[in-house]
């Protein structure tokens, strides 16, 4: 059992057919739009909607962040990266998957999952240890868009990398010294982003496994931009290349 | 007098000239990287640099996300609308202003500023209430590119429209019912970039205001991303199409 929080979250399990025990909705607080849906589905799926105080939500939440609103759910369930690879096969498309080597803050780990959700990628690998996993606060930060989107936890990101190549996928990282611009890169073949931690970038040697690395040009003072922000532009110029030139399907 | 924290917003505060009248260090930090450029700059400049325990820098930056580093630095010098249309006429640049409606997450904000420094904006506008300024932990969100933008503050979002439509401005919209795809709009011309609110996006009056309203396509089920990573998409795409059909100039 784990707790999510938040409208959009709750509102996103339930859509997603994740499992819910219960839910939690703060005194006082209006059941209009999002909220009035997700008390409907709760509803039409028996499952218990309770109105509890407040300071109540906010002790079982461990946050105030939480909109009023508090779920009992199924332990989030990872995938594995054949899986992925899976995915991609059965939509006849190109894989675009995305690799996080080591982010560390929920937020950015969160946008990440909700940019990869937006542009139909088929899954995320994120390593085992020394990185943020798919808490509540990941789970809020992405909007609920991780309840759609296939996760795979790896023990050795390098290993992984190695997994993908042999699927005959190309590995790119982004580095601020990548030797091409993100967009002069022929992004119409089947593809594996890796977007490295906030302040470090990549590893050293995820970056020699990859099969080349991109930079992002700037023109300005500071030398890099946020780890999603950067992860989002380049998964989204690959998807709109990919859509623009009518590669989507192979 | 101001308080900022962090190693890149202090370092950044000193190359962009803001005026630092004090350093605070942690003990035991090593002066290394950034730091020791910091500490060269400062010795040079004549700024005292004390070694305090880390728990006065708790209690000084009000955080623990400091990373050992305070500074006491001049109040965040916000210019007028008219210095920001100025700039770009300065540099004989189409102007790129990103206007912000009513953000309310500190880092959001700040990845947005980042973008737009890495991107050459020749300014920012924010509403002065009902969103946040330039805080602290907006400056570090921003990894202290903030000092080397432009960013007014307005009473008005729509007045401020009027007057850069006035000035020759395109008014273009990011919005989920946009009638234009982004990457389908013709950027090489003068534009501002309206931005809207965590959850809500651009308030109506906003919106009716803007020339023209885009949207990000997305495939997902998701219906939105994050606002940072919805500018900062808009904001690179403007920019690299201006330079790539060498438009970035006028």
């Amino acid at each position: 059992m784990q707790i999510i929080w938040g409208r959009n979250p709750v509102y996103e399990a339930l859509r997603a057919g994740r499992g819910v025990s219960r839910i939690l909705l703060a005194e006082g607080v209006k059941p209009a739009g999002v909220l009035a849906e997700i008390i409907d589905v709760a509803r039409s799926r028996g499952i218990a909607v309770e109105r509890v105080e407040r300071y109540r939500l906010d002790s079982v939440a461990r946050t105030p962040k939480h909109q009023g609103i508090v779920a009992e759910v199924a332990e989030f369930h990872y995938v594995s990266l054949p899986d992925i690879l899976s995915k991609a096969n059965e939509r006849g498309e190109y894989p675009l998957i995305l690799i996080l080597d080591s982010l560390q803050d929920p937020q950015n780990f969160g946008s990440l999952l909700r940019t990869a959700e937006a542009v139909g990628a088929h899954g995320v690998v994120i390593p085992k240890r020394r990185a943020v996993g798919v808490t509540p606060a990941v789970v809020k930060a992405s909007a609920g868009a991780v309840e759609h989107l296939l996760v795979a936890q790896v023990t050795n990101v390098p290993r992984a990398i190695d997994e993908v190549k042999e699927a005959g996928i190309w590995v790119a990282g982004i580095d601020v010294d990548g030797r091409q611009a993100f967009d002069e890169v022929d992004w119409n073949v089947p593809v594996a982003l890796v977007v490295g931690a906030e302040g470090k970038g990549i590893g050293r040697l995820v970056k020699e496994k990859c099969d080349f690395v991109v930079r992002i040009p700037m023109r300005g003072h500071v030398s890099s931009l946020n780890a999603a922000v950067a992860g989002s532009i380049v998964l989204y110029y690959a998807w709109r290349s990919r859509s623009n030139t009518r590669g989507s399907a192979r």
